[in-house]
């Protein structure tokens, strides 16, 4: 197949409608979806179509069935979202050469009906029985995000790193004189590790992202919080962001589950900013360990870290980014994917 | 089409997996369904398939995708349950004339992709929400469980009532002297102001059913009860319910929401036992008003009726469930919109 018969082909791609493709603020699949999106239109891909919500912006053709997402308007029950916008993307199908599933399980339960391949990026495992399904299907086609992330019993044909929009991530070559931790509130993120931290070594901290979990915030994060050394400032959307990684000195990240992908560490040394994490999961593939931060095991060997600091090249974690997790990248990664079920597609007819 | 003919037609009936077919104690829809599945069998239909978890009991072909209920196995993510056991089924759709669906509104997104007619009858609107979906796919066949029980804007076949077991039913002539609430325990269904027509009354009431809703029961009925006046015995399996209307003086059902169909009143007036229920939605359909229960607005009405109980024929109660709410009954309500599906389905042809 030439790159421009490749680049006609029809592809969907069904994105969550939990929020905005791309999100306002938080939204790590409807991020990804998005970047996956914009980047195959700026690769020169003629006949892309996003399914997310009707207030989604792309340069693709967007169709939708569900006005909002389901987290920014709580008069939806999210699984009358969820099929309604699955079901009927689905009834598509025949419109497209392939179907790039980026919301999880329920897709695949709808493969047996339809006669177009269907790839899922499996972007997390919420629970261990969501696997029954993956099981039930495992002739459908798999990506992992890291290579850390792949359940054992199932086939995946690659791993694509995600891959972020640097456009919005300014470098600075100069750290700011602060710790930084965002993303979910969620133990799974340490967040009570971060301030932890940040006291051990004296230093102001800044936590920033939705609350998730709110009991964990209002016991083990509010009683911490001051005008001063440790503040909290809500969710940030991507300008909010770049502006909140000026003020970094390092990125603290010590998620308590394996992580991932992670892409709080990817954006943080995109824009300079060397990351602190626990060495879970994929932290080990996304930062370069010494060169662009440190994995530790514990809040002593963080606080270690946070001293060493200024042994890492800021230039050294933008370029780590630059070479690896570009949406141009990620891009090429599923352009390849794309074009192996073509083969394969074609093998079986 | 003949009778013969009929009967030969291979019909799916698609049981909810919240509960064992039929449950051991509570689950509305799973009775439903299996009455359904083994009145069916009883009228001599040939090829029934009941699709319901694998500990499931019928006398119809049982065809499984989940081991047991997700209510009674919480290491099952209900949606997972829910999905693989739907798709699966509708997977087989091309070995069966006619689905009838009682799950709720998941099954109808798959409708698109099988070319066998489905019939969905409507339990419960458990959420306005879920509205979208029904709206979505009105070309469906569609079935009300009483005519209150009626979404105005989605098109109906008929109403068919839901049919009781009277086997498991004993009639009693000579009345308990106690009052009977049971059902699940929720706001829905009044079990407060039981306890408040008991104790203007000056009778004893004995409550039983699923704690559907912790914070009521702890707050609204757990300060109330003692060892002797009010009692809660727990969930009532078909035996134990046997039992608990023997006791029964008059049974106590002041729902404060539009009753769908109510189970609990056909079953009592089964058992020769008269209900006083609040007259919101089907209660009027189920109870003949003062023939074998009263219809009534508040709790001061109620305690009135307990006191004219003695002015129903308990017999008249049996006959009013036996003329109106058997599984025979309802089997041959469906014959009915079974044979009318077949006849327009000829007709697209």
């Amino acid at each position: 197949m030439t790159d421009k018969e490749l680049k006609s082909k029809r592809i969907a791609i069904l994105s969550p409608v939990a929020w905005r493709t791309p999100p306002r603020a938080y939204g790590a699949w409807e991020t990804v979806a998005s970047n996956i999106t914009e980047g195959l239109v700026a690769r020169g891909w003629k006949n892309i179509t996003l399914f997310a919500t009707k207030d989604s912006i792309t340069k693709a053709k967007l169709v939708s069935f569900v006005d909002k997402g389901y987290e920014e308007d709580k008069s939806q029950i999210p699984s009358v979202s969820t099929c309604l916008h699955i079901s009927k993307a689905l009834e598509q199908a025949g419109d497209f050469d392939l179907i790039h599933n980026n919301f999880d399980y329920l897709p695949l339960t709808y493969t047996p009906f339809i006669k177009t391949p269907m790839l899922t990026t499996i972007h997390g495992f919420s629970e261990p029985d969501i696997l029954r399904v993956y099981y039930d299907h495992k002739d459908s086609y798999f990506v992992s995000i890291s290579d850390s992330d792949r359940d054992p019993g199932l086939p995946y044909l690659a791993t694509v790193y995600n891959g972020i929009d640097l456009s919005g991530l300014t470098f600075r070559e100069k750290p700011g004189d602060k710790l930084v931790h965002y993303g979910r509130i969620h133990n799974d993120k340490g967040t009570h590790l971060a301030i932890e931290v940040a006291k051990k070594c004296g230093m102001e901290l800044i936590i920033a992202g939705i609350i998730q979990y709110q009991a964990y915030f209002d016991n083990l994060i509010k009683p911490h919080l001051n005008q001063s050394s440790i503040q909290y400032i809500g969710p940030v959307n991507p300008t909010a962001r770049n502006a909140l990684l000026k003020e970094a000195y390092a990125v603290i990240h010590l998620n308590l589950i394996p992580e991932r992908f992670g892409l709080v560490m990817a954006e943080s040394m995109a824009a300079g900013v060397p990351v602190i994490a626990m060495d879970l999961g994929s932290c080990r593939e996304v930062i370069a360990d010494k060169q662009t931060g440190y994995l530790v095991k514990n809040v002593d060997e963080a606080v270690k870290a946070v001293g060493k600091i200024d042994l890492i090249d800021r230039k050294r974690c933008r370029q780590h980014v630059e070479e690896n997790f570009t949406i141009d990248l990620m891009v090429e990664g599923y352009e390849r994917v794309y074009a192996e079920i073509f083969r394969r597609e074609a093998e079986k007819k």
